[in-house]
């Protein structure tokens, strides 16, 4: 049953191609962007044209960029001595906003997920290494999520590491600032009792 | 901070314009379609730049169409004198996939909500106004929602209707289809009581 203009039913089966939108999520959107001025369209349209063309991948850290080596990797400021690993670019971005890192990253673009076809050749586990076997790497953070398969790619990355001439650390787990220590679940509370430190 | 490249900003820019679509919603969707190969976000592109120029409302019903009168409005087969008045676009969607209403839609885009600024001049209420006075209609089924602006608007189109030669119904209220009573409401319990009919 065609209820729906062609013009409409097509943004809605395009927009129902995006991870995590569903049929009834993409038909909302579409009716609101239809709803909205054309200009929304037109500028979100214009958006998506340009993605890829201007985009690519840094071939040093491997993330998103206009430019190769990326501004970060082209940053004399930065310290290309310790890298940071992460899953992907928003959890590169989750980082940059604290301001706290100064080193270089690398992108996995993806964790290790067997079920779903996903091993060390399919994300950038190989370029890793043969950056830090370069020889310019001192210490690799490794910031994958505490998540399954998260913590599967960090065993996997110690285990290759580990015979390199590089320090390996993880980022620390415990209670996230500002929680209550009852909210907290009890696995997350029994990492920060194993993971306690002298309070001075 | 600049993180991400300017076309992946502006990505995240365009989409964060979207009816209730965050920061970091947008940036989320944004990454996710320059993982995906390039077809998606350039079909998605020529989805929305098509969007506005083939659609058009029905000068009738004022639902979207590419065609004026709608297909609804032109089907010699669906009974014009039963009007079913209706918020938007995804409410007339969602009684089509019924089937079993086989008459016309009037689509007031929006509801009265004077907070927001909406008076009965924002939505489609002088038009459905003229289209009753035409003649041609026999009843009027509100079918707004059941939430307060839904009931307030509900009420106006009663308050101006009841004047005019037509039959006014509203959809039935009461408890849905396969729920458990004790996890319906109670004002919808309160409903489904009032409304309660012979059991046969
Ligand atoms: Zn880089
Ligand atoms: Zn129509």
């Amino acid at each position: 049953m065609q209820v729906f203009p062609p013009a409409l039913e097509n943004l809605i089966e395009q927009l129902s191609q995006l991870p995590g939108i569903g049929k009834k999520t993409a038909t909302r959107l579409a009716l609101n962007i239809l709803r909205k001025p054309p200009a929304l369209a037109r500028n979100l349209s214009s958006a998506l044209a340009d993605l890829h063309n201007s985009i690519q991948l840094c071939s040093c850290c491997f993330s998103f960029s206009e430019d190769d080596p990326c501004s970060i990797c082209a940053d004399q400021r930065r310290d290309g001595s310790t890298v940071c690993v992460v899953e992907g670019s928003g959890d590169l971005l989750a980082i940059e906003k604290t301001a706290v890192f100064r080193g270089h990253y690398h992108v996995l673009h993806g964790v290790l997920s067997p079920l779903d076809g996903v091993g060390p050749g399919e994300i950038k586990i190989r370029e890793l290494l043969s950056r830090v076997r370069s020889g310019a790497v001192k210490e690799v953070i490794i910031a994958t999520s505490s998540t399954v398969p998260g913590e599967a790619t960090a065993s996997y990355l110690i285990d290759i590491l580990s015979r390199e001439p590089v320090t390996l650390t993880r980022l620390a787990c415990g209670i996230p600032m500002g929680m209550d220590i009852k909210y907290a679940d009890k696995y997350t509370l029994a990492k920060a009792l194993e993971a306690r430190s002298q309070a001075h």
